[in-house]
């Protein structure tokens, strides 16, 4: 069954308000299993409200309503379903008690605006609101649903899961078509080389679906199947999981959000390890990052950062000499840099960066983006250099998750060459 | 002028992805004083695609799309295009020459795939892309514009702030309607006590608008002025600009999108100072914030991540008995942890934080939240205590910003209480 979402709201469309209710009811109607087909953001303005729900009611089965069913003056909504459901606007007495024992709790005194809440259409069947005042609505015209929330996040979400989502369900009931979705998040592999080591993906996807998401961090690859059978699509999934692993499962850190530093976080812990790092262009980001995650302080120790010479010099013990010859960017004073933070803070592992972030700094020789990653642990001392863009902070989180992505590989016995 | 924003993704209807491209273009378009009149996402489905195509024609005077232009199978949108402006794909050298330099400066080698990125509709305008292979397009026909961008956030935002606009504005020319707006942006008070402290809004405003936008930095104030003659709309905003300050000024550090580490980089720059920083519960945010600004090698020194005791009392001379007294979250060693690293740095000022993140490591006397931030210069040495939530990233945030608000005020002789 096929969804359309229309948001109402000017605070949308001049970007003061990031569209989240979208996102939610995206993701909770895709899990559900039903095919979100269309997002629309209007203006509180009546003919372009009653021109989407047009639209909306030739495309889909059901359509969901967010937004404009406050009590002031620009809220419009009840006003444009009625229209379009040529709706008489009747009271109540449920709707009006909860608007009661609502205000009832806050000490505060009912209003004519507030008592028009309870005012409702009478072909609309009324889903309750328990964090504030407007009613949702539910309405139907030639076996297809209209669904119309309260824009407040709290509001619309509690209605959406509790009450909307069952209803929803409930009508799937017969529908044959089982979608199954899984992403998984690479790193270190440009999206280009990334499709190009997938060979031929009609072979690989046998009908299946196949999207390629890049971010600074990496790329995600979204898998989606549709099968009659849910059995079958599930088994699809996997035999397709498999077949991208094989190909290019080096570079696959995770599944769905799972971020790098909490994969890389998990793994010391598992094997009790502790990691310490000494950071010059990124400034303090690889510590934050390792630092994000829920109990790291169990195996993160120290952070260092270390712009100046004199400071990798005095607290990392790097060679003056090695500084003078290749310069503080370069393979050699990485290495030195992760050695040093790894045996002054009696780490078992040690992590480094030095680079060229970008505006200023590049040389002829060492242009903007040049990057060095430094990792140590007892036995070996390694650095890799990497080639970077041009903008400093995506420059940054790029060789932050460079760094972590090290640790992870050495965890789990992967080359750190490509 | 009015403007129909189209997005292309799957990933952003499922709610995998949060439309924020349509956001920042919204607030850019609003700026500029074009109205937003819709704004739809749909997915990679030609012919979704090109019905929208059809409905954006006959309703706006611009058409803005992103996404679906990547080098893989899943990107649809050129195709598309060319479709719908019955255009014939020719190479562009220009475009050819872009790809090859990005890639050339990354090491890698140009792919079938790739090349293919420079075949652009001979009847479109390219929009050189710095950041990445796909170029812009720019469509005319009957008067009206269509612009298409890549949907990756850093290679769009560049785009159209760099070409896209100035191009749009030019045609813009002659528009009756002004609209002046400012964001002003604050840190330090909450969003209730920013409100009480404003007073009477409508005595305030004079009919002119204003959003109270809050995040885990602060709460940005944006005033919307309407009026029929711009300098009139110039002159009102200046005037409420004047009144909000009065009232809140010491809070406000910045205006629209500048960062509070890019006013306090300016302000150590144009005053000739350096500082180090010295973390524990901040992980490296700190550090990693002032290290966002281009330039900040200037000023900044060094920074230390020291979660344990010993490495507080080892490199930063924190007193053991000190630490024994009071425990590693107390006023007095976040005083101490400040005076370290400024005194072993030798620069001008040392800031300091240590509290509890959480969910981890409260006790009944230092619940989850509690922070104290430490600043130091050659006479002065003191400490702050703050209560913040629950959420560890958020904590750390928080955190963050009240540290670098610290030096804000201390430069600009503000009260650091309240």
């Amino acid at each position: 069954m096929n969804v359309y979402l229309i948001t109402i709201g000017e605070e949308i469309l001049i970007g003061q308000t990031i569209n989240t209710n979208a996102a939610f009811l995206g993701e909770k109607l895709s899990e559900n299993n039903f095919d979100v087909i269309k997002s629309v953001t209007v203006a509180d303005e009546e003919s372009d409200i009653l021109d989407e729900f047009k639209h909306a009611f030739n495309k889909a089965d059901i359509t969901i309503i967010t937004g404009g069913l406050g009590p002031t003056h620009d809220d419009i909504t009840k006003k444009c379903i009625q229209k379009f459901f040529r709706s008489k606007l009747i009271p109540n007495n449920e709707v009006l008690s909860d608007i009661n024992s609502f205000l009832e709790k806050r000490g505060r005194k009912i209003s004519k605006a507030l008592e028009d809440q309870a005012l409702v259409p009478h072909n609309a069947q009324v889903i309750r609101n328990y964090f504030g005042t407007a009613p949702g609505l539910l309405l139907e015209k030639d076996n297809k649903l209209f669904v119309s929330m309260p824009g407040v996040p709290q509001e619309m979400k509690s209605m959406f899961l509790n009450s909307v989502l069952p209803i929803l369900n409930e009508r799937r009931i017969g529908d044959t078509n089982f979608v199954q979705r899984l992403t998984l998040q690479t790193t270190g592999i440009p999206e280009s080389m990334l499709s190009e080591r997938l060979g031929n993906l009609t072979e690989l996807l046998e009908g299946a679906k196949l999207a390629f998401l890049p971010n600074p961090f990496g790329v995600k690859l979204r898998i989606t199947v549709s099968e009659h059978n849910e059995e079958i699509a599930r088994n699809k999934l996997q035999e397709i999981e498999q077949r991208i692993r094989t190909k290019v499962g080096r570079f696959i850190f995770g599944k769905y959000d799972e971020t790098l530093e909490e994969i890389v976080g998990r793994l010391l812990t598992e094997r009790g390890l502790t990691i310490s790092v000494a950071e010059s262009c990124t400034g303090g980001m690889i510590s934050n990052m390792l630092t994000n995650v829920n109990g790291s302080s169990a195996y993160f120790q120290r952070g260092v950062v270390a712009y100046s010479n004199a400071y990798k010099v005095e607290i990392l013990s790097v060679n003056e000499d090695t500084l003078a010859q290749f310069g503080s960017v370069s393979l050699e004073v990485a290495r030195q840099m992760a050695e040093g933070v790894r045996s002054t803070s009696g780490s078992d592992l040690g992590l480094s960066s030095t680079g060229i972030m970008g505006p200023r700094g590049a040389t002829p020789e060492k242009p903007v983006g040049l990057v060095y990653i430094g990792f140590c642990d007892d036995k070996l001392c390694t650095a890799r250099k990497f080639i970077f863009g041009n903008d400093r902070l995506t420059n940054k989180q790029r060789t932050a998750q460079a760094a972590i992505e090290t640790i992870r590989r050495y965890l789990l016995g992967i080359s750190i060459d490509d």
